[in-house]
């Protein structure tokens, strides 16, 4: 990754993936997203080794995808909890296990389901205003550059 | 990327992030998208080293998502397709163009529109069962092995 050279442009896909950082950054947030919340939950499911991890869960700290939690006292320990803009995120995650899960695994071997009623979830990206799916053919990315805009990344959000 | 170590897993979106490869990947992709073909179009609007997006480039195609055809007879050139695979991704782009227009840029500066009306489009994931937004609290995913998958890759796909 090349950061200061994604943060410049203002292709928001560029920019998002240089927010997010790398893979193990995305099954982070997917594992935050289930529930996940300390380290050794984190590192259990993930695999990643101690430093990697703490490095990876800190820059998402820092990106504002997630905040430290104090759950224990003695000794002091955090937990990483998803804010706003990490809960955001999460149509990028289901957008790529669906996907994933279409063009890769077999059939039926995994599936997001419905939390109480255990009914399989089928994702669709539509567009608000018209409630239709969204066609690739039919889009296009349109950017209007304030004269004031920088794109160096806004650290007050 | 430890390469080997993704495919193995039966999450859809860590085998997803494997399949795509990288960052550069994505970027690739959202120009395939957009309609570029040629590997001059890909370079001038990434602006990766050529040795770096040939592989790039190739990794795709050999993933399924991006198909060779001949443009130019003397000397032979080829340009660079989506596949039905690679169309598919496009929801995953769009989920991350949106987060990254809404987190990321300052107001207004990225808006995807319709190509004809010039209207934005504003994504929404639903379900398609029910036509509703998907809630991330309500979601959990379900994995269902069957005794014969293996969880490498299919290259028959």
């Amino acid at each position: 990754m090349r950061r200061t050279r994604l943060i410049d442009v203002p292709c928001p896909i560029a920019r998002g993936l240089d927010e997010v950082g790398e893979w193990w950054s995305l099954l982070i947030l997917r594992d935050a997203m289930l529930g996940l919340t300390r380290f050794d939950e984190f590192q259990r499911s993930i695999g990643l080794a101690s430093n990697m991890l703490t490095r990876r869960l800190q820059a998402l700290v820092e990106a504002g995808l997630l905040e430290k939690r104090p759950y224990q006292d003695r000794p002091l320990r955090h937990g990483y909890h998803l804010t706003g803009k990490g809960r955001d995120f999460l149509p990028v995650l289901i957008a790529m296990a669906d996907w994933g899960s279409r063009w890769l695994a077999s059939g039926g071997a995994f599936r997001i389901v419905d939390r109480d009623t255990g009914r399989p979830v089928e994702p669709v990206l539509i567009d608000r205003t018209t409630g239709e799916a969204i066609r690739p053919e039919r889009l296009r990315p349109e950017f209007t550059i304030p004269a004031k805009t920088t794109w160096a990344k806004d650290e007050t959000e």
